[in-house]
């Protein structure tokens, strides 16, 4: 890596779920767009196939006209090999294929358990969990022996999990987890003040937020836009569309996905608490007891988000794959265009052009000084050369701090749980989850059946 | 106070509930078997009449031929006179009336919603705290200002919330809390190795046990008996009778009271967890998902306890009024038995009479590190000359960690909110409580008949 | 306060120790440049004629043909009054008289004890303390009725003592206290780059650092310039010049200032711990057991630094009482300037005009986390519109963390000892002091002879 | 390990140190004296012979007509022989020989440094852990593979480090440290209570006290004696000898010990710092500022207590030597004598015989909650079954707070570098040392020089 006249040169990333068809493409996007960064991005995935596609992909990206920086992508058969050396690497794997994620959100059904996504918490995180943390085992301790000095940036579901198990495994790990749900909240905020000033706010990085909490169960409890306070703001928000919602113009049109939602379940649980939650209300329903936000099959008529069939998201991959094709043929010209994520930006500051302040998931060294040391919590943190710094948090209220903490001890003990492979304790978890709000027998039942299903991936 | 020959005599003692018909006069039996105490005690209560027949028994309890003491009973009817000068203080008040606890304990029925005490936790322990802390708050500030050295013992639940209670108010306060619950899992010990040995242990002090956790939801982690580590041999125990459960050959005849339990509850926990749960099998099913052990408006079929009805408690107290009066006119004799409750071993150790270890609630100073400083927590503690000192209890597993804290959340917030008088932040716990499995529509329905059930006692 | 079009008007600031002819006038200067910021600055002194004269001298400043802005200076006798209605306060007082002071420096010669400054820490540190607390109890009382929700920025010293008697006496403050130590350190790293590579660092907070300790003896563990890392560059800086120490080529020439030094002490401290202390020389050798770097009157021989006698204190405050004259009767003008300090800034970006982190002093939440929680320290923290957040610091090493313990302890040890009127509570923190290296009976004699002669500020 | 009828049977001791003239003597003695323990005590020194004299010696004692029970004492020469199978451990070994205590406690005194035992703190201190840490390390390994789950008793000075030394190795280690300092203080009250009421308190374990603190600087916050609080009495009795200081009648005949000292220490701290120091003068005086109790060669004249010169150990020695011989020729026959330590009835609470509270040295988990967790604390502690539960012991006086981490600092560094074999992280902790109050070039000189003299026994 070589740091001349404001560019970094000769970066080595390692992509590990590097077939990936919407998180990779996307990265190689941003990356086009980013004239000061060039060097080289290992591809390493299960599905080998999927990884040549991708390299092809992005050399045909980096290729086109108007792309002003150089990468080349380059396949990896060996995880060894693509981690040896890198400067970066980026984890974005799916655990398991789409037919054991139709169990995970499917299954618990029969017993009316509805998920609205069911990959971070619910009986269907649980069961990812279970499934996962053993792959995160075996890249942590590649990692530990190959890169043991790069950075780690982890986008894998269930985040804080993930997170979690590269710091039980390697503690010296530089590791952090990112997702993109607060931005969508700033951008909520951005709306909020076109809704109540008709302002318009060019750029959500100017809606200044205080974040805390875990991955999909964030929350905001300080946001200025200039020397204005939003909370009273947002509180009047909140009364004003507590009733119908709040679904903004641009999304309002034919293409209006209803999974978004309108923000109910945000607007219901700020009236409640006070502060502003910050995930999607998909997500957020998901981290509450099963009676508040997912007692229907179809929440849509009191709450005004839908769930996300498995199957929606067979569709779509079957839609990437033709895409695929036609990019690799050439058939079609892949758009760059950019993403809204941030994992350029912060590997850009990382390398020591700029700093900047954003939202990610670390452990605990005391940004929540009434969290437990060690468990993942989502802060603001300071990107600087070589080091990423977590910004003072604070405490949440007493009756949020519960609703999260119920979680914190259910990831702690299914990590604890995977590792020592140990099923009856990682069932101490699957029925402390508030969605899980079923007899003891008819938990067992179930989870039995949803561990059957995902077997495969389990631990030995 | 005068300490004089392994004596002491001139003890003050402040009784707050002095017209309790139980717990009073269990304190009165116990005082006149223990010959190195005598004093006073000042019954203060309320119910002031209530007071003047405990006065009455109490006076003729002295002076009974083999009583070796003497202790002068005495009518107060402002609690400041009371409380002037006192050494000790004893608060076991009924918070409100069998109406309200009617209310507390059945009105949540209608919603499926089955308690089994419902003085504790669940939507009854949230409403008797609503109108047992604004009582509690001026018995603390009262104690501050007239007896702000006097040790407090407090008997009255919810437990937790009352000591803690005492402590927000006046933090100097020299108070705990005591409960039998743990004794009796110690009574259970000593039968289990009846059954597995054959040997009978004397006492039950003979079995050490280490104490950790809540009011009613304690737990044992460390339990030995000479050098016989009593863990495996519950483990056998809990294995052997977990289907049919086990009551002891002494409760098992006609006047076994199904309200006792046969322990399944507790063994099924420790399966589970590998704790054991130190509190009758009532109290525990209460502290947990409420589909697990209380799904039945008769749990009896499945887990071999009996819920406790209010109705019950009325036909009790028509018995106690009855004995009262046959007591007061002298036509019976008050028996004097030992009621293996500690209060007045417990002063005798706090006047420098020995010392003593035993279990009480006290606010965390880090005897269980992994609990916020300053809740209320159940551990061992030494008693001696004008000292309580923790014993360290260390942690809970975290599974069991994760049941504990919810209802710790759940306390902290319900003291807020009464101090606060803020009901909507009293409602964050309402449907906190692992018993109310409601949607929030229904949850508020039914908060706000209970408050209103109860509205004679709540803050202004 | 109107925040319109990227200006903040109507501001009102209120300056305790409005009088100064060095701070005030500095940010009199500050405001004079700053485009944005405009309204009135009330000036408060118990030297009610030095206001006056700053008010005179401030006013004719924004007269100034190049001042963009404009700032009315208005003196006020009386503190309320002052702070009624502020949004910020400034505090920076002088405690006492020049005459105390040279009791704090001078009088423990006698018994072979120097110190270079004599008003942080020390034999001279304590009794300053001791006179600066009582004025500190009675500015944050005042604040507490008159202007609780204003922002508070100290400059006085003992720093770390003031902050916290701020936070002790009215814990809902916004306050923190500032010093340019550390931005000197990071133009010594700026030099450093220069002396290595010939490259001109053109802005001081190009050098990016972590920060933590207490104020005065401030530590950097981290520090990069673009993506290099700092801390072995500095090593190698300190081998270079470990024996002759390092002066810059701006500062070598007459004009040296020897009290400057030539960070002889940095580069040693930095040989024994690894770490960059950030603060002049002067400043640190107090810090340090007096054996270390303080045992000579005359420490310039060995370590190349001088220490500040009073005398010269004294000079300067004639010749700032003259310029006083010639500004206040126009027969000067005074010269508009930057200061490097960062006040102006600050209140810049709590008024909502941008964010940026820099370091101050403030309570600890956690952002040191091995230090006891509401002890102040000195740290990053983030300023955006109405918040100033700790950045995570970590912790210190453990010799470092030692020697930093040692001065927090008697800090706290001052403040309680002050609060509560208790000279031989302070007495204890006076012996633990690492400069007083005397039997208990001199260091008694030397405290109260130090006492006597600052009696008159002395708590009654 | 058989338990029968209150008995406890086939107990296996492994000594280490087991040629130990006094400590292994005097457990022989214990055991002698204790009808419900019998089982075999291997005996295993690097000195063997020694080791051999003491086995001898070991089994006559227990063929002595009034001893009733049995012991086999049996050489070993293999440690890992030795600890296999083992149910208690005893360590008391002497760090290196008398030549290099020599260094240790002299040669600082060419410095001007004077220590008064030189083994705990001290320049003498350090140098002794340099050379005693890596043993250690070698014994916690050694445990950890041949008797992970014995209890290990460890009485070696300096004690705090080695303690933490084995649970630095080996965190699951069940081991504590044992000294008699603070019964030596109990017995101080039993005399003041004689001095002041004239009565004769039988048993030291009747004067009830909270202990806290580390070992050698151990403090009592709370004593009592039946009702009675001892702390205003021992004020006074603090008043009426801090001048001429306190020699008990039994102790002020020819026979006494200047060594031993008249208190004058213990009670200079308590009027300064409100708790009672308990250790003895010399120990105390060399963890406070060189310049307070040892800035003369002889202490005496004014602090009443005199130093422990080497060559007197050395006379003792011989005397041992000569002792030892006539011993194991049988010219003389061991005097069976209690030794006041409390080795034997801890191995028999342990054992599950009974329980009891007493001080023991512990990492820290909570009990003192100011402390760092780990460090190694002296407190109260529970002896049962099986466990060692600490006593919640609460937090020290900030001022003695801060004498106390000093050292806690040092330790934790030692303890680092010996492990690292980083001579120059520990000299950071040898500077750090109260008494070293030396410019920095004196201090390399003369811990270049103690290196040196005991460098046969250091870390390679």
């Amino acid at each position: 890596m070589r740091f001349f006249n404001e560019h970094v040169e000769d970066i080595k990333i390692a992509y590990i779920g590097g077939g990936s068809r919407g998180w990779a493409r996307g990265f190689m996007s941003d990356l086009a767009k980013e004239p000061a960064l060039s060097g080289t991005v290992s591809l390493y995935d299960i599905d080998e196939n999927a990884a040549y596609d991708n390299e092809i992909i992005g050399n045909k990206i980096m290729s086109q006209a108007k792309v002003m920086t150089d990468w080349k992508f380059k396949t990896i058969t060996s995880l060894q090999e693509t981690l040896t050396g890198a400067h970066f690497v980026i984890i974005s794997i799916l655990p398991g294929t789409l037919y054991e994620m139709e169990s995970d959100v499917h299954a618990p059904e029969k017993y009316e358990i509805y998920q609205s996504v069911g990959d971070t918490v619910g009986p269907g995180g649980a069961i990812r969990a279970a499934r996962t943390i053993p792959m995160y085992v075996t890249i942590a301790n590649t990692i530990k022996e190959y890169s043991p000095s790069a950075w780690v940036i982890s986008y894998t579901n269930p985040m804080s999990i993930c997170v979690r198990t590269l710091y039980r495994i390697f503690p010296a790990i530089k590791a952090f987890g990112c997702c993109h749900e607060v931005f969508g909240t700033q951008a909520l905020l951005q709306k909020m003040i076109k809704d109540r000033y008709d302002i318009k706010v060019q750029d959500r990085n100017d809606i200044k937020i205080n974040v805390l909490g875990i991955n999909h169960f964030t929350w905001i409890d300080r946001a200025s836009y200039k020397n204005t306070d939003l909370l009273p703001v947002y509180r009047e928000f909140c009364q004003k569309y507590k009733e119908e919602g709040f679904i903004s113009e641009e999304t309002v049109h034919a293409t209006y996905n209803p999974e978004l939602g309108a923000n109910k379940v945000k607007f219901d649980l700020f009236l409640r608490y006070g502060l502003i939650a910050a995930a999607g209300d998909r997500h957020l329903a998901e981290f509450c007891p099963g009676k508040w936000y997912l007692d229907d099959k179809d929440p849509y008529p009191v709450w005004k988000f839908a769930r996300t069939p498995v199957s929606k998201r067979m569709d779509s991959y079957q839609k990437q794959l033709a895409d695929t094709k036609s990019y690799v043929l050439g058939e079609r010209e892949f758009k760059i265009a950019e993403t809204g994520e941030e994992g350029v930006r912060q590997i850009k500051a990382l390398a020591g052009l700029g700093s900047f302040i954003t939202n990610v998931n670390l452990p605990n060294t005391g940004q929540m000084p009434d969290m437990p040391l060690g468990v993942i919590v989502e802060t603001n943190a300071l990107f600087q050369a070589d080091s990423v710094t977590p910004v003072h948090a604070g405490k949440l209220p007493v009756p949020v701090q519960s609703l999260v903490m119920r979680h914190i001890y259910n990831q702690e003990t299914l990590v604890e749980a995977a590792i020592k492979k140990d099923c009856e304790l990682a069932f101490t978890a699957f029925i402390n989850d508030p969605l899980v709000t079923l007899s003891l027998s008819d938990a067992d039942r179930l989870y039995k059946e949803m561990l059957q299903n995902t077997s495969k991936y389990l631990w030995r």
